[in-house]
């Protein structure tokens, strides 16, 4: 490629107004996020999109740890009658299962599954390991590859082979684990809000919306600047219909065999989908200090009389950064220019830019710019890593508080059937409204407007003396309702 | 289980005299590292296994990272047509090949390979985006599960699915290709040495034994107690062959297009079980402190009257030492008796155990008792951490030493056909024998005693004027004869 076709490539993004569902793919495929493998519904994710996946999961798999749990690893391979164990996970999902018939040179006699999530596998095993009281609780996470067969398929937010980490934990009673669903789901919801910079509400689904097999599901949900919500991710306590069928007993102190109670939660690569949306615009990405591979790019600006003394006090400002412990990189290629690099750095989502040229040298200072808002001051050289430290903190704050502000502005109420359904002609975002709870008038909602309930508060809001929103029956409590992707 | 059985569970691990491979599934298996599957020739990794698992990944790929290679993940599912696109490379591994006939509710046009190892597929990306000299090297690792069907399967060392990273580069020149061979190679060895304290010999590997579709392979092969070599790790040199059937040219300073050249390489769980049997002993394992997920336990040898202060000062003991930066574990159960402790922290391969009784307490120190060698003595309170860091690095040199001991001492030369064929009715360990270069000669040697050359030294040793300890013809050159895992 030529430096004017590189140009072009970078600057050649559909605006997010215009289609933002073209923006974010150009957006993913141009940043080298990831890129359309050769089977349908897969993908490469690219070693800039794996370094960002590759800080997100440190983050969190030190906060799982931190919370008690430990990592380890379970088969890829399920034999098809241990999935079928229990009847309302397999109805759920053998529609997205793939199936391996042949191994080496013979035919199966049992079909093997692609693990679609791993709960049969898991329990299949703690019928094993558990015997008493004291092995418990069991509080295990993976990370993984799972499989499920998409029809309709789109980088990271929906892809037939994913990662994401599962915890699968067994507890003694009903009360243990339930407070490790909700434990879990504010870990979640922390780590968005602290790490990702997205906010997002915690709330419980519907029965419609549950997991297959679960007796209830919790969830993280976000908005995106489409006005759809993501479900960010999941944890489900999931009773003892599993310890049933898979026999996963033990010995209690009371010297009689009892059944374990389970959950199982998970988030997956899909959370890089939120975090482009969340946080793009129409020169790319932007990615919190936090997750940011390259926290800060360095571009000197070279002209031929100044090139050696502009070079050096580049490298040198590179390497007083690294001291400070920032993640920083020098740019210093020859054969593009600086307007080039400003774009592919932004297109990159880099927070901070530091840009070192012959005036900059002379006044001692560089000319920084924000990634976020554009910001663009000189500071000091001296100063620049302490600075640098102190804004990218500011940045990530500022990020959060974007997203909240717009999350917020995009939260609304409906209490009348016209209301809402005029509401969801467009895409409003997040719409509080009463709700009769029942599940056919749930889905009729859904089929008329495309809205389905995103999550009910975690704490009942009951909405005495509304109408429901679907049916104008009278409603029981207050639901949120969303697109969603 | 009530104690007793616990207690003999722990105790009853086959002695490695009486049988080396029971010894090990014991240790596997009883010291919790993994455990069967409910697919043959899979596994479980349980939480101690896959800390160890961790510890090693991080370390191992700290040093892949400054070594200037990004980790990317690329797609399980690999199309038949792809895999088969460069003839000895699918010949080599179709044998052992998974295949995906079924997705959802529906037959497969074209059948899906689950990777046995991810060239095909990593080749068809290089081709769209490798373009320009600017684009190269690549230098991509991978860590993912691959599957190959295997018809004998042990824990670790040989399973249908394991764990692995697997390097895929590609550069302007066959040099640079040879040189990244090289320069992986040894860092693979430096790793194996420094932080799994392994000494492994490096060598390159003969036709016969080289990775299908390479030019050239080298490996790091290390002798295992039982006079068995395992193959650690492998480094490949590809040359132009995948490049040429996946068309991926880049265009060179010169204006010409050109192919580019390859390498792959990787190493798997497999280390697991070199480490495990280079270390264990019949009490269990004995892990490196580097590689520990707890490197020190403390036990309180507790009475009824002094339990409240013998506990206290545990306690303070467990908190000073994780302010040193030990990963210290406290057992205070109170279920089972110091006895039964000291046990389980041997088969699991703690370094260092602390035992804190009202003896040693009345005379302010600790009882430190060094797994590798047993070595036991006092150890003042207020000197434990500095002296616990200094002795796990004392600990790591001398589990080295003794590893590299052994294997020298068991790396033997034979110059005559008897010589060699009267080891070879045991298992020696390495046997440096004159060699005369044929493949035909070395099939036979392998089939009549069961060892196959290892390696070649990197550097050709001509062994002039001797005979070939095959055919008893002129031998061409030195080669390392074991019998393997």
């Amino acid at each position: 490629m030529n430096e004017k076709a590189d140009k072009e490539f970078v600057k050649d993004i559909c605006a997010q107004g215009t289609d933002f569902s073209q923006w974010y793919i150009d957006v993913v495929r141009k940043a080298e996020l990831a890129d359309y493998a050769p089977v349908r519904g897969c993908m490469v994710i690219r070693p800039y999109g794996f370094a960002i996946w590759e800080n997100l999961q440190r983050a969190l798999d030190d906060r799982i740890k931190a919370s008690g749990h430990e990592n380890a690893y379970f088969p890829l391979l399920i034999p098809e009658s241990l999935l079928a164990k229990e009847a309302e996970h397999v109805e759920g999902f053998s529609p997205q299962v793939a199936w391996v018939t042949r191994g080496g040179d013979e035919d199966l006699e049992e079909r093997l599954a692609l693990r679609p999530t791993s709960e049969a596998i898991i329990c299949s095993m703690y019928a094993k390991w558990i015997r008493s009281w004291r092995d418990l609780p069991v509080l295990i996470n993976q990370w993984a590859n799972v499989i499920r067969w998409e029809k309709v398929t789109r980088l990271f937010l929906r892809t037939t082979e994913f990662l994401w980490q599962e915890g699968h934990t067994a507890h003694r009673t009903e009360r243990e684990a339930e407070e490790e669903t909700l434990r879990v789901l504010d870990l979640y919801a922390d780590f968005l809000h602290d790490v990702m910079a997205i906010p997002a509400f915690k709330g419980v689904k519907t029965e419609r919306e549950k997991f297959a097999g679960a007796v209830r599901t919790y969830a993280v949900e976000a908005l995106m600047p489409d006005g759809r919500a993501l479900q960010a991710g999941t944890t489900h306590h999931l009773g003892q219909h599993f310890a049933r069928v898979f026999d996963i007993t033990y010995l209690e102190e009371d010297n009689q065999l009892h059944y374990v109670w389970q959950t199982s939660w998970g988030v997956s690569t899909r959370l890089m989908g939120g975090l482009i949306m969340v946080h793009g615009d129409d020169a790319g990405l932007k990615i919190p200090p936090r997750l940011a591979p390259i926290q800060a790019v360095v571009v000197p600006i070279t002209f031929e009389k100044s090139k050696a003394e502009v070079g050096a006090a580049a490298r040198e400002l590179t390497t007083a950064l690294q001291a400070a412990g920032v993640r920083v990189k020098l740019d210093d290629r020859d054969e593009y220019k600086p307007g080039w690099k400003f774009n592919e750095w932004e297109l990159r989502g880099v927070p901070l830019r530091l840009e070192l040229g012959p005036r900059d040298l002379a006044a001692g200072a560089v000319t920084a710019v924000r990634r976020d808002n554009r910001v663009k001051q000189q500071v000091p050289l001296a100063q620049v890593p302490a600075w640098v430290r102190a804004e990218l903190e500011a940045i990530q704050r500022d990020m959060l508080a974007a997203a909240t502000a717009y999350r917020d502005a995009h939260t609304r109420v409906a209490t009348s059937r016209d209301d809402f359904y005029l509401l969801f002609q467009g895409r409003p975002g997040f719409v509080r409204a009463p709700w009769c709870g029942d599940g056919v008038c749930e889905d009729r909602i859904a089929e008329e407007t495309g809205a389905t309930i995103r999550f009910l508060p975690l704490a009942t809001e009951a909405a005495a003396g509304e109408q429901c929103v679907g049916c104008e029956e009278r409603a029981r409590e207050w639901a949120y309702f969303a697109k969603a992707y």
